[in-house]
C-alpha cells in the first residue's frame, strides 16, 4: 500500500537533519579520499558508472538515505508508475514514457490497446517510413531524395531531440550512419524560422511538425512560416511535411502531411525523446537502428532504477544525495558540466527536464510544502566552462553542487599529441583535476589564491558517447528527477506554471489589457 | 580621494537593510502599476531603454541606493578606471577595455604609448587586413578568396565574439554585409575541432588564433589540430592563419601567421570583445564598418555610465538594484532571458562576464567579505524558455530575479500572420505577459494553479537588434558588472579561481598524482 506523504513528515527525514555532516575536504584528502572514490561508484548500464566519491555523504548519511528511500516507498512508487497507475493526478494521466523503451512491469491496457504494443507499433511505422525516405521510395515531387530533416517544435519537442541529435551527429559521421542532416525551428521569433530556412535546400528538406495537442501556437505559427516558404519556392507543402502528434489532435488525419506518427497523453513533453517526438527526426537523421540502440541504452538504465537497494540504484542514489544537498545542506543550484562538446545542449535539456518537473511549491494534492523543491539547473561543456564561470564555482560565496560527465574516448577518434598528451587526455585530466580542486581546495597565505574546497561533485564516467550510452545517460536523469519528485511528494508530470503567461499573452494580442500590461504592450509596439 | 571600503561598513548599506521592502504584487497592480512602468525607465543609448518597473524598488529604496552610489563613490571609481589607475590590483594592471571604443577621460600613456591611439591603430590594421581579404588582395596560395573565418580561442576569446557573431549573422545577411561565414573552435575536446573542421572548406578558410599570453594550452592544442588538418589537405598553414595576441607573446613575431594584431594586459579576456579579440573575426565576417558601429553603440552606453545621477545611469542603477536583490532580499540567482533568437548565446557570454568577475569571496585587498557577492547567471531565449524552465521561475520555492530583453522589430523582416498577429507581435506579447505574470501572479482556489507573483524582473527594450544596439547592450552589462564589483569592493578583473585546476591538470598529465586524484585519473584512463 503506497502512501504519499510530505517529506518533512518522514522519521528518516528528521533523522537526516541530525546525522553528522561530512567534512568533504578532509574526507577527500589522502588515502581515505582514494578509498572513497574507489568505493563510491555504481554501474549505470552501458559501461557508464556513477561515481559519488566527492559528494558530501558517507556511510552514515547513506544509511539514513536508504531508510528514507524505504520509508518514502520510492521503488514502490516507480513500480506504480510503470504498472500504469495515474501518477499525474493533476491531469488525470498515466506516465508511460518508460514503455517506449521496454516493459518494466505489467501490461498496461488503456484506450483499448496494450500501450507497449502501441508505442512499438509507432516506432515500426517510423522505421519503415525512414527506410523509404533513405532508399528513395519516398521522395520530393521531382523524384529526388530528401537530404535534410527539420523538426518544428518547442520545449520538449525541441530541446531533447536537438540535444540528442547534436550528441550523435559526429558519432554518426564517423560510423557512416548520418543519413540526413537535421535542423530545428522552435522559437516564435520570426528570425528563428527565417534564419534556419535560409540555410536549407527546401526542395530536398522534409519537415517534422511536432505538437501533441496539435494546438501549440508557436509550432503552428512556424508551420505556416515554413509552408509559406515552400509555396514561394514552388513546392507543395504536403509533400514535405510529416506530423508527430496524438491520435485525437486536429493534425492526426490531415491530408497536409505525408504521414502522421502518434504519441499519447501518457508521454509528457519533456519525457518524450523516447517516443516519436525524438524517434521520427532521429530515425530520419541516423537510421532507425541507431534510435533503437538509444532506446536499448535507456531501457538498461530503467531496469537499474527498479533496484530496491539504494547503493545499486544510481538514479535513486543521485536523487537522494541531491535532496540531502538541497534540503539539509541548503544548496539552491546544481551545475551540469559534461566534458564532451557533443553534449553541448544536454544541460539545456536537463534544465527543462528538472526545473519543469520539480520547480513547484505544492504537493501532489495541491497543498503548499514547507521545504525547498527543485533547484536551478545550468551548465556548459568543459573545458569551456573552466574559462568562464568556474571562478564563481571555486571561490564564490555560495556552494554549488556539480554533476560532471566524462568519457575515456572521443567520438571521432581524430586527435593530436601536444606537450606529451592527446587532446582527449587533456580533456580527461581537466575533469579529474577539477573534482579534486573543488573538493580539497588549497591553502595559500594570499587569501585571493585560497581555495576553501568542500565543494561537492559527482562524475558519470563512460567509455565513449555512443547511442546506447546516451540513452542510459538520459534515462538516468529522467529517473533521478522522478525519484526526487517522489521524495518531495510533488506531481513531476504537470506544468501549471506555464499557463498564466499564455492567458496574458492572448489578452495582449487581443488588445484586452489595462494597467502595467497595457503599458508594456505599448512600449513594445504591439 | 577614493577609499575602497567593504559594503557592510557603509552607512547607506545599513540604511538599505531597514528601508521598507516593496510589495511588488500590489505595487504592480492597477493604475499604480501602470505609473511605475511608465516612470521607471531610463535611456541606455541607441534607442534602448532599461525599464525597471517590475523590479522590487520604489522611490524610497531608490533614494537610499542613490546615497549608496555616492557613499561607495561608484562614478569616481569608474573615472579612476578609465583615467588609467591600476584598478586590477591583484595583477597590477590598468583596466582599459572602454578605451577600445572611446576616450572617456584623460589620455593614458603606458608602455610608452597613448593607449587610445594603440587600440585605434590595431583596429585600423585589422580593417585594412579585412578589406584586403574581402577584395581579394590577400588570398590563399591558389589566388582564391577566403570565404570562411574560424576563430580558435577559449573563454573570453570565444564566448563574446561567438555571441556577437550569432547576434548579427542574420542582420548581416539581410543587409548584404555578411562577407564571410564564421566558425569557432574552443574546447580541448578533440571532437570540437574535428567536428568543426569537417564542416569547413579548408582551402578557403582563414583561422584567427586568439591568445593574449600565447600560452593558453587549449588554444595552442587546437592550433596544432588545425595545422595538421591544413597540412593533410596539402595547404601551408602560414597562409591560412592570423594571430591576435599581446606584443610580448611568443606568437607576436612568428612567421607562422599571415599577420598579427595586438591587445595588451589591460584588456581582460571577458572584456575583450571590443578589442582585436572580437574585432578581427567580426571585421572579417561583417566588414570593419559593422564592427565600428558596434563600438559606437558601446561608446554611447559608456558615456551614460559616467552619469552621477543614479536615475540617469542605467548600468549603475541595474547594478545597485541587483545588489539590493542579492544582499537585502537574499536572491542567489539571476536569469537573463532575451526574446530574440539572435541572442541565443548572449546569456552564455554574460554568464562568464558576471560570474568570473564577481564570483569571489575576498575583497580587493585579499580580505574575506561577510556578504554574498556575484549571483549565478543563466538563461535561454524566450519564448523557448517558457516551454522549458519557466515553470520553476513561476511556481518554484525560490525567487529568481529576471532580466528580459526585447525588440519591437525582427532582424530579417520576414514574418507570417496567424490568428490575427505576426510572429514578432506574438514574441513581444509573450514577454509583456511574462513580466506581469511574474510580478502580479494570479489567485486560484486550486493551489496548483495559484501564482504567488512578487517575482521581480526588468526589461531592456530596443527598436531592433543592430550592431549599434548590440554594442550598447554589451557595454551596459560590462558596466553593470563593474559597478557591482565596486559595490562589493571586489577586484572584478582577475580570476585566481581558475588556477588550481590548471595546476592539478598538469600533475595528472605528468602522472604526478596520489590519493583521490590518482584514482580519478585511473578511472578516466589517463
Amino acid at each position: 500500500m503506497i502512501t504519499w506523504k510530505n517529506m518533512d513528515t518522514l522519521a528518516s527525514y528528521q533523522e537526516l537533519q541530525s546525522v553528522k555532516p561530512v567534512a568533504l575536504r578532509s574526507a577527500m584528502t589522502g588515502e581515505n579520499g582514494a578509498q572513497r572514490v574507489q568505493n563510491y561508484s555504481v554501474p549505470m548500464g552501458e559501461g557508464l558508472a556513477f561515481n559519488y566519491g566527492a559528494r558530501p555523504v558517507d556511510d552514515d548519511v547513506l544509511a539514513v538515505l536508504a531508510k528514507f528511500a524505504q520509508e518514502a516507498q520510492l521503488t514502490e512508487k516507480f513500480a506504480a508508475l510503470y504498472n500504469g497507475e495515474v501518477i499525474n493526478t493533476g491531469e488525470n494521466r498515466r506516465v508511460l514514457h518508460h514503455m517506449c523503451r521496454g516493459q518494466l512491469g505489467d501490461a498496461v491496457i488503456a484506450d483499448g490497446v496494450d500501450k507497449r504494443e502501441f508505442y512499438v507499433g509507432e516506432q515500426k511505422k517510423i522505421a519503415e517510413f525512414a527506410a523509404k525516405v533513405h532508399n528513395g521510395e519516398i521522395t520530393n515531387a521531382a523524384g529526388e531524395k530528401f537530404t535534410t530533416v527539420c523538426q518544428i517544435g518547442i520545449g520538449g519537442s525541441d530541446l531533447g531531440p536537438r540535444a540528442i541529435y547534436l550528441a550523435l551527429e559526429n558519432w554518426a559521421k564517423v560510423n557512416n550512419t548520418l543519413k540526413m542532416k537535421a535542423a530545428f525551428i522552435s522559437n516564435v521569433d520570426p528570425d528563428d524560422a527565417a534564419g534556419v530556412l535560409c540555410t536549407l535546400d527546401l526542395a530536398h528538406s522534409l519537415f517534422v511538425l511536432v505538437s501533441k495537442s496539435g494546438t501549440t501556437l508557436e509550432t503552428l505559427t512556424n508551420e505556416s512560416f515554413v509552408k509559406d516558404a515552400l509555396i514561394k519556392a514552388g513546392l507543395n507543402p504536403s509533400n514535405h511535411m510529416v506530423a508527430v502528434t496524438s491520435e485525437t489532435s486536429p493534425l492526426a488525419a490531415s491530408a497536409d502531411y505525408l504521414a502522421a506518427f502518434f504519441m499519447d497523453d501518457y508521454i509528457g513533453g519533456r519525457y518524450s525523446s523516447s517516443s516519436g517526438v525524438g524517434g521520427c527526426v532521429l530515425s530520419l537523421a541516423f537510421g532507425s537502428d541507431v534510435f533503437a540502440q538509444f532506446l536499448d541504452g535507456a531501457a538498461e538504465a530503467d531496469i537499474l532504477a527498479k533496484n530496491e537497494d539504494l547503493l545499486k540504484n544510481p538514479a535513486m542514489l543521485d536523487a537522494l544525495i541531491g535532496v540531502y544537498e538541497r534540503n539539509v545542506l541548503g544548496y539552491p543550484n546544481t551545475a551540469v558540466l559534461p566534458y564532451s562538446q557533443a553534449l553541448s545542449r544536454f544541460p539545456a535539456h536537463l534544465q527543462q527536464l528538472d526545473m519543469e518537473s520539480n520547480g513547484k511549491s505544492v504537493n501532489r494534492f495541491g497543498e503548499p510544502v514547507n521545504y525547498a523543491t527543485g533547484p536551478v539547473i545550468f551548465g556548459e561543456p568543459g573545458t569551456n566552462g573552466q574559462h568562464s564561470f568556474y571562478q564563481l564555482l571555486h571561490q564564490g560565496t555560495d556552494i554549488i553542487p556539480l554533476q560532471f560527465v566524462g568519457f575515456k574516448n572521443s567520438q571521432m577518434g581524430s586527435d593530436v599529441m601536444i606537450q606529451g598528451s592527446t587532446s582527449q587526455q587533456k580533456l580527461c585530466a581537466n575533469v579529474a583535476a577539477q573534482i579534486v580542486a573543488f573538493a580539497c581546495g588549497k591553502d595559500d597565505e594570499n587569501a585571493n589564491k585560497q581555495f576553501a574546497g568542500g565543494r561537492p561533485s559527482s562524475i558519470i564516467i563512460g567509455e565513449k558517447l555512443t547511442p546506447k550510452a546516451l540513452g542510459a545517460l538520459l534515462a538516468h536523469f529522467e529517473n533521478k528527477v522522478m525519484f526526487q519528485g517522489f521524495a518531495w511528494n510533488l506531481n513531476s508530470f504537470d506544468q501549471e506554471g506555464v499557463q498564466l503567461g499564455k492567458v496574458l499573452a492572448k489578452k495582449v494580442l487581443a488588445h484586452d489589457t489595462d494597467g502595467a500590461l497595457k503599458v508594456y504592450s505599448d512600449l513594445l509596439n504591439i
